[in-house]
């Protein structure tokens, strides 16, 4: 059960695009995915109506053969949350926990970010 | 953006049915959700095949309008690893929050637990 959950709070996303395509920001999830050795086996996405502050987010999760990748998006402010969550069934999976998520804020080009790590799943 | 991410880790659920009923675990969150005045918009649901260890877990998430509930099986170790994230647009969701991690963990009866509280969103 022990892994290794990270979470970004992204402000001021450069890639405001992304925020409301919802077929590019699953590619973009799927490609990244499978670039750092995770394996997706499930997704879901829901998308918001827009709203008199703007087009609508997006609100998506990737489940993984390791746990999950969660992305929620707020155009209006162009803002997006991201979480990683990587069990380490049968190998670490630390380090392309962290290539993921760097590889999706590279992409969204947050002009500030907020990026907590959470150690789980190891009862002591 | 603001919000609560509530995290739980639980080990020795006594309710080990549920971690491999898949139809049982699913009904149990949605039921949760929508008691707590939380609103499920999609849900993807994962199982793993059995491995020499046992049977297979299961990983499952349902998307809320206010974000998302994961939920992750390890029935091998009778262990469950839980995400309730809810933002703040338009309410403060955090008491529900709350209230609904409570009652997954109550319906899924570990003999010990790990929760963590993170404030997401905020860019301060």
């Amino acid at each position: 059960m022990n892994g290794l959950h990270l979470t970004a709070d992204l402000y001021d996303c450069a890639a405001t695009a992304l925020l409301t395509d919802q077929p590019a920001l699953a590619a973009l999830c799927r490609g990244q995915v499978a670039a750092v050795g995770l394996t997706a086996v499930a997704e879901c996405w829901h998308p918001f109506p827009a709203s008199p502050a703007g087009p609508g987010g997006m609100t998506g999760v990737v489940l993984l053969a390791e746990s999950h990748l969660a992305i929620h998006t707020w155009p209006e402010r162009a803002g997006v949350t991201l979480d990683v969550y990587v069990c380490n069934f049968g190998a670490d999976n630390s380090a392309r926990a962290e290539q993921l998520l760097a590889a999706l804020v590279r992409a969204l080009c947050p002009a500030r970010q907020q990026i907590s790590r959470l150690y789980r799943g190891n009862p002591g």
